[in-house]
């Protein structure tokens, strides 16, 4: 449980100072472990960073695949696709905003293992659009423009959502997607 | 014009090394002005930080005022209003990218002033849908969650937006357009 508890004290940091400011003792101090002992459970502050990301992104995908497993109506696999998305983005602010703004303090082999999950889960909401154009449901002239868009209204979530304001997780949830399938050429008369 | 030379070198170097890391000497040194001699242009780094964000916050409103400027009808107003926004962020990337990433560098007043911009722009969005929802036009049931998915796509295409690959500024543009007006319930039927 150490490793986890360290994880979250640096993804804490990193949001609050910033990568390049953080050191590896600010991490330690958060979690109360002296100096070099850190480094009997974490390489270095590349690999918590790396660490970090890498389980935002594991996370956003298996709520994915988890959201549309079972479901074969393209209506509702987009619309379980999108809520999940836009719920994970409610919910984890921090990562969202420290897996964008530190992706390009990724050094290799990290920054490519990062994009590429990036890449799959992108491919993901594609693939469904595509699906949907193919079945006769969906009209969409770039579903990779739509994907796109969609993945961007999921993502700026996480940067205006409170908790303490403002309509709540599940009326925005609701909202984009119907604003998804509304793009895709589905419209519920809502 | 030293002012200016001045601030997008110092726009250059917040892109690249971040706000916090950058110091003024680096400015400096990028446009050829030694030691104390920058301070006869500008006050301070955060003055610097402060003038670019406020420039592009104001070319911003301005583009957007044009845009719709002498247009009546409600389609035509948002369709205008989203390709002048996502054709700015898609030629602006720099400038959107630091705006984004070092709001919260700003320190007050000028933190203030920019979020007053900010909400200046996603009001005028929000009004735009408003009236196409008065005049019977637009069906939209939260206005405001609507303004902020129509921001976010666009703001997305500074992130992804390439100039040597994948679909060129028109086509992002025209699309986005179309996305926007089929989210608020007009669909063109393309």
């Amino acid at each position: 449980m150490r490793g986890e508890e360290i994880r979250a004290a640096a993804l804490a940091e990193f949001a609050r100072r910033g990568y390049e400011a953080t050191t590896m003792a600010d991490i330690g101090a958060a979690v109360g472990i002296r100096g070099p002992s850190l480094y009997k459970h974490v390489r270095s502050k590349q690999e918590l960073l790396a660490s970090v990301i890498d389980a935002t992104m594991r996370a956003l995908l298996a709520g994915h695949d988890a959201a549309v497993a079972g479901v074969t109506d393209p209506v509702e696999r987009l619309r379980r696709a999108v809520e999940a998305h836009v719920r994970f983005h409610a919910r984890h602010r921090v990562e969202a905003f420290v897996g964008n703004r530190e992706l390009r303090s990724l050094t290799e082999p990290h920054r490519a293992g990062v994009l590429g999950l990036r890449s799959d889960y992108e491919l993901r909401f594609r693939r469904l659009i595509t699906e949907g154009v193919s079945a006769g449901v969906f009209r969409v002239a770039s579903p990779r423009l739509a994907a796109y868009a969609i993945l961007d209204q999921g993502m700026g979530v996480a940067v205006w959502f409170r908790e303490d304001g403002g309509p709540g997780e599940n009326e925005v949830a609701w909202q984009l997607a119907e604003f998804a399938l509304r793009m895709v050429g589905v419209d519920g008369r809502v």
